[in-house]
């Protein structure tokens, strides 16, 4: 299996207060923007403020990976895969976060909950949807 | 603002009984395996039966998008923009999925709660996390 190549353009940027790395906990509570190319802003219909979307974005500084890791850089914590840890050191640094939209205006979504830095190109943005979501017996039964 | 495109190489991709286009609901309950490429088999140490993953793939049937559609492709519904709803046909087609673990066999974990039809190619695993994936206050204050 020698999969091909998948290539993306990104819809949009983060504007954040976040040049650089800071802890998604300090990051989520403060406001940041998704700045939409402006054709793109067609797509945004409907979103409503007070809404939870998930944004996908590129880790764009994250430019290496490491298949097994101490989760946090902590030697403390046992080595876990990268695919059992929310490491952004992935073999594609694909982040997945939920944020609220505070308010839309034109191809700008103004947003708390986002954990991405500056500049962080937008691969897309999703409704939050409870029912799709969240783990329930619908996502399948137990093992 | 022109952003670059953004290239990524699958980890793996899904095997499921669904060569086709299925509505996500009969397609969540079946069981579904994703394949890795075997390099990244070490990726999935600490992944275990029960736990929920978000699982990104592409929608590698998805070529076309519009900004605007009738969700459901059903005219009864108020037209909205792509970003606010789930529809497969996006700017840049990737799904982000839970699945809940039945099993983990060297590069392939065994699943249900996938909606991803056979063949599509696989762009990461998170594990899923409560306290990150879902809405509460720590997501933002409210608007």
């Amino acid at each position: 299996m020698n999969p091909e190549p998948i290539s993306y353009q990104p819809i949009g940027q983060v504007a954040s207060e976040f040049p650089g790395y800071a802890p998604s906990e300090e990051m989520r509570p403060r406001p940041s923007r998704i700045v939409l190319r402006p054709e793109m802003a067609a797509g945004l219909l409907g979103l409503e403020p007070g809404q939870y979307i998930l944004v996908l974005f590129h880790l764009h500084r994250s430019q290496t990976y490491e298949l097994r890791l101490h989760p946090g850089h902590n030697p403390a914590n046992p080595i876990r895969g990268v695919f059992a840890t929310r490491s952004q050191y992935r073999p594609n640094p694909i982040a997945a976060t939920l944020a609220r939209i505070v308010s839309v205006a034109d191809n700008v979504v103004h947003v708390t909950g986002l954990d991405a830095q500056d500049g962080s190109p937008v691969l897309d943005i999703k409704p939050y949807s409870p029912g799709y979501d969240t783990p329930t017996e619908t996502t399948g039964p137990p093992p």
